[in-house]
């Protein structure tokens, strides 16, 4: 019998709790042992709940429960969930979490406690929610090079940059409906600038290369100044504005950063619509690997949390499998990678071209005009002299 | 150190003899040992090959050497493979095989053995060749139920469908094409008459459900009577035919099934062009999670191969992973599930309201008729007294 402690009751917590109770054979037969959920950690208790019996608010009724193997936390962001990841791994528990922020900020030191303490911390939702990511990327690239990964790893700004494109909306409008919908928060912050994509990102960095990726140096930008023509001008160009947070492995360092781009139409990141994640893994001598479903909602982040419960009570006495050091991985600017523009400007074709070469303009029937440019660095593009209103890396 | 033995030294086993050596140092990290390619087994020696120290011709050497941990199959066919993995698993040693008819026919005994004798036989590349799809389906969707799992799983016939959809080419021309590229076998019939794809959609099914899914029980069709009308029709509806296997887990039975299909543009199978292999997971209460990647080649096959490997090596003492019995799964008849239908034909659409209800005509700028009907079983869709040349399950 293997005791489950769950820390929160939000969506993640709820969904969890109901698929811990009411899926308990799968569970179980998953498991190779009965799994119970023994308590809710709440920070009041819900009287009506079915659940009312298992909640509890203090965390040191479940430190001290030596027969909690599993503590699942679903409190995010990193006050106390720190402090209770912390203290559950110290007391020799494992712990699983969809706290982005948390293994973002605390990877290096919550892995390594875990290693130390001989227990395991997965994560597999944060990055990605309920698509199977951080396991395939750690159990199954390991006869190749991975090189890059590129995805789309925010549901309310995917949605709201597909309603941009398909729709025509304006960014306020496609806002104003994620929130209607619940896909975005009443504050959008940290998923409009790019903050949840950057963290994510950060988490995939660090787990390739073992070095941490720290998101205050990580570049972010989000998608607060697309306007309908740019979705209009990409689309008309045959490609997608996506916010991609990507990590490329090149000579020198690696590149981690979070920004929208065009993507090409051939890529299978163009047609990732929706609040729907998808990331692409480039592999050598693999190929490209695409993955893609739903990034969030209770359910599925629900799915992947006790993925990785089930994970560690298949193999409790396996080594943390992810660790990264507090060493800070060396950054390469991503402004010095050679990629393809797609650039919004009004600069007449001839200027265009005699300043940055061959190039194939695009034009809307609305008339807003660009064009897609050769490969160079956003530096050389700067620096050509020209007016641009706005330029994206293609991605292909 | 771990001692590899590698049977067959065709594309698969040169690739995976390449890496074996050329990866070693990125091996060795992943293993957490040296990996050491210590035998080929050839029929004949290759006096000018590199890997010449390691060729032997006689499998009794590999057998006999009880420092051979792993052994990677890739003779491929029922024959001398099936003899040594029988061998090398009562011989105590892993196995690791992409033979896909190999599994589909006897992986029932195979898994078992390999439980009985404490050793495990892992296949990833059996199935969508370089894409980790049954690692994940067996480690990541514990906590749901698999409901359905849906793939293109066969490159040769997925670039032929793409050929004709996209040039109009026939189906002859598409096929000589692929054979001139090396996409297809000079004798053809495995990939185009739905074999090669029925095999990998039986592993999927008897891995999901612990029963046998027999082959030569299951409904295979292939691409041989598409015609290159079709696939404009298809276009024409917005959808694109595609060869998909089928494993649909219902009341009463599970339908395993390989067929055309009209996919809807909606899916991403429906771009899943050329060689790529592609599978979609629908699963409850988690949702639709989708892969795609690099269904054959010897590079990709060879990383998936040796990612079996490194599984092995890494949780040596973990019972085998996955086992079916003998029993034969139940079947369920394709056509008694309800699914909408792209039909050809020339019927009026009058006279297929009438017979069929509310359905969406369609009609190409060649003149190519049909419609999209409700949804109905195939058995009802026969029994509507209409003429068909043509029909084609929606998947959506």
């Amino acid at each position: 019998m293997a005791n489950i402690a769950l820390l929160g009751y939000g969506t993640v917590g709820r969904s969890a709790a109901d698929l811990l109770t009411r899926a308990s054979d799968r569970l179980a037969a998953a498991a190779g042992e009965p799994v119970t959920l023994q308590y809710i950690l709440v920070r009041r208790a819900y009287p009506g709940s079915e659940h009312a019996p298992r909640f509890v608010t203090d965390f040191d009724a479940i430190e001290r429960d030596s027969s909690v193997r599993v503590v699942a936390e679903a409190i995010g962001g990193t006050g106390a969930a720190l402090e209770y990841c912390r203290r559950a791994l110290a007391a020799g528990k494992h712990v699983v979490t969809a706290n982005k922020q948390l293994i973002a900020e605390y990877g290096h030191e919550l892995t390594a406690l875990a290693r130390e303490r001989g227990v395991q911390l997965l994560f597999e939702p944060s990055v990605a929610g309920g698509i199977p990511l951080l396991h395939p990327l750690r159990e199954c690239f390991g006869a190749c090079s991975v090189r890059e990964v590129a995805g789309i790893l925010n549901g309310t700004t995917n949605y709201i940059l597909t309603e941009m494109r398909e729709r025509g909306a304006s960014y306020d409008a496609a806002l104003a409906r994620a929130q209607e919908l619940g896909y975005a928060e009443q504050d959008p912050a940290a998923d409009v600038e790019g903050l949840d994509a950057g963290r994510k990102t950060c988490i995939l960095a660090s787990m390739l290369t073992g070095l941490r990726a720290d998101p205050a140096a990580v570049c972010m930008r989000g998608i607060t100044d697309i306007r309908p023509e740019d979705a209009a001008l990409a689309a008309c160009a045959g490609m997608s504005i996506r916010l991609l947070g990507r990590v490329i492995r090149a000579e020198g360092g690696t590149a981690v950063f979070v920004r929208p781009h065009a993507v090409a139409g051939s890529s299978p990141l163009c047609r990732v619509s929706g609040v729907t994640n998808g990331a692409l893994v480039r592999a050598e001598p693999l190929g490209e690997v695409f993955f893609s479903g739903p990034g969030a909602g209770g359910e599925a982040t629900a799915c992947a949390l006790l993925s990785d419960v089930l994970e560690i009570l298949r193999a409790p006495g396996r080594p943390q499998p992810s660790v990264w050091s507090g060493e800070a991985l060396p950054l390469l600017d991503p402004d010095t990678l050679p990629m393809r523009w797609l650039i919004r400007t009004d600069e007449p074709a001839g200027r265009l071209e005699a300043a940055l070469g061959a190039l194939r303009p695009v034009r809307t029937q609305e008339g807003v005009c660009g064009a897609v440019t050769g490969t160079m660095t956003r530096r050389a593009l700067d620096g050509a002299g020209l007016r641009l209103k706005a330029a994206w890396p293609v991605f292909e």
